[in-house]
């Protein structure tokens, strides 16, 4: 297997972008890295778009052979959307990197993206619903708010994790977003406020939820012998996993999502490094305390001990392990298909050492996502070269 | 590059499977193939899905680790989705070819699965309107029905193409489908028939068009060396093939679409054989007049003598290159997420020598998609072992 290597990234903004459809955003943001990476756009083999409910919400499927032709691919280039809810697109990113690292192809393009924006709420939660499985939890009026808010009730119970300290989350991350233009939500917030917003699922307040929002990332890999001729500062992908969880898995099988454990274990074992070795992180908190859980499932801290290190500071851009200095889902917002390499984006700026909110001599990063109630996990480790 | 085998297939019948959900279609098609397969499911290490508009139609997406769920596969197994309109399940089976024939897989599940059945007409023709672009296409009001209706126009406007030639295309497709117990339509048809059947795009009548089914396939693939443990007659997988077009393309390039000219130029030169070395055919007749189109872009035929071929025979189960002796979409319907697959299973029963509609001798097989309105092809080429 040949190491591999990011030599280009892309994004938008993630918000409400206005007027902006779902082929223009997927690609804008794909122009955008294949210019950062210096490629001739006719050098893409291979292009592997992360979507998730295009189809639902804005009636666009087949999405990856019509943002090919919208940025002028060659006809021999292969073009699939792939789909795994909230981990699309880092599903994505993991086909380049097998593709690439078996030599297969040389050069391929990953791109995700979500339009979110144009329908109601209502719609919004009916689509992101369509994640979990129908027959099991669907028809039982479950919806991700619901879910979270029993993994929640579950933390709280099992480990005395406190809703203070799942609120801490909030105002980390929206501290970490002041800084970065990208986010959706850029003013601090405090603790209290947190606490007194509006009650949305119990025991978590509308600041333990990240909006949704409209937004696209895109990266260019190539084998890392061949990274230099394209990028100063070519970012290697150290490792992949891809774990797969059930339905409420949380609920059923303890405290734990166990999709991401398996994904982190795999990706740990193809980088040969430790949880501990890891410098900075982007994790999926689609709400607060699905960070907690995360950083329990990837093997920061002990089981139990993702409430308290949040307390304790361990979490910040200055901590010990800093998640989510972009500002995470919260901030950023959750335009579905384009969070993970949304994720990928704000790591590979932080490992170039340009980050606006700069995690010192970070040299090794994490990306995770979480797909559905427990369906479905990716995990990336990246490594400045 | 190691050879890869087909070595288990597996399918539902094509049709109104009432009653049964698309969890459970495409359970049971790849319950179906790991049985064929003889191999123990634990051995398999990723799982590639296709389907197109699951998310419109039934409200389910993040589908490949639901139905991996349900098949019980293990945790540490990689499970996506992945979506072509058409090709969606071609698609998925390239995925498995290039990552065994890279070294990075031994053992891959693949799928397909749509369940249309349950929508009323017009939503199932607004859901597969999706495949369009958007703005290009999409908002003038253009649906399917009314591409094709282009592309037969210009074809008889090209090339003298007869509409009798083109309903010819039906009346041989429902003949071979008579003895295919998988085929949603299994009554002979006559050319008169055919010809005053309801116009519905002119020129295609109703018996011009496959009918929406419900449906499942699947099959299990791995290393040549290792598949005759399994199976006592392995299908090798030659070639694959996976072109870009454009919307439209077929009225803005000429009276081709160019990204099954692209697909099949790919699976021909990794197969290292030529269309006249073909034995035996499924492609995609989506509409009579999409078969006529599709064997001269595969090569089969020059460009304008896809019609003559049809009024000369050659395209029958006795004829010089048999094309669909499944019955192909017109009969068995197009269960569109399923349809790739349900050609590999068609193919694989052909080169094992046991189809109910049997090509004599029949030694290498191809399968083709064509998906949306000439966005993308694949091509899959099979060899008996």
């Amino acid at each position: 297997m040949r190491s591999v290597s990011i030599i280009g990234v892309g994004t938008t903004n993630f918000g409400v972008l206005e007027g902006t459809g779902i082929k223009e955003m997927a690609s804008l943001a794909c122009n955008r890295a294949i210019v950062d990476a210096g490629i001739d756009r006719k050098q893409v083999q291979s292009f592997y778009l992360g979507n998730y409910i295009g189809g639902i919400l804005v009636g666009q499927e087949t999405l990856a052979p019509v943002v090919a032709c919208e940025l002028g691919l060659q006809k021999t280039t292969a073009c699939t959307k792939v789909e795994g809810a909230c981990c699309s697109s880092g599903i994505a990113l993991r086909q380049a990197y097998l593709l690439i690292a078996a030599g297969v192809y040389d050069f391929v393009l990953v791109g995700g993206v979500e339009k979110m924006s144009s329908a109601s709420t209502a719609k919004n939660t009916e689509a992101l619903a369509a994640g979990m499985d129908k027959d099991k939890e669907g028809y039982t009026g479950l919806t991700f708010p619901g879910y979270f808010g029993l993994v929640a009730q579950r933390h709280m119970h099992e480990f005395g994790t406190t809703i203070e300290q799942i609120g801490m989350v909030s105002v980390k991350n929206r501290q970490n977003a002041v800084r970065n233009p990208r986010a959706r939500f850029r003013k601090e917030t405090t603790l209290e406020a947190v606490l007194a917003s509006r009650l949305i699922t119990d025991p978590l307040k509308l600041m333990d939820c990240c909006p949704i929002a409209d937004g696209a990332a895109a990266a260019v890999l190539c084998p890392t012998e061949m990274a230099r001729e394209f990028s100063p500062s070519p970012i290697e992908v150290l490792g992949s996993g891809h774990g797969l969880g059930q339905s409420t898995s949380y609920a059923m099988d303890g405290p734990s999502c166990t999709c991401t454990v398996y994904a982190a274990r795999e990706a740990f074992a193809r980088a040969g490094i430790a949880p501990s070795d890891v410098d900075v992180a982007e994790v999926h908190d689609c709400f607060t305390i699905a960070e907690i859980v995360d950083t329990e499932d990837i093997g920061f801290f002990e089981r139990g001990r993702g409430g308290p290190a949040v307390e304790e500071g361990l979490t910040r851009v200055d901590g010990r392990i800093p998640i989510n200095p972009s500002g995470g889902l919260l901030s950023k917002g959750h335009p579905v298909g384009a969070t993970g390499l949304g994720q990928i984006y704000e790591l590979v700026k932080q490992l170039r050492g340009e980050h606006e909110n700069q995690v010192k001599d970070a040299e090794i990063g994490l990306a995770m996502n979480l797909g559905a109630s427990g369906l479905v996990s990716t995990v990336t480790i990246l490594r400045r070269s």
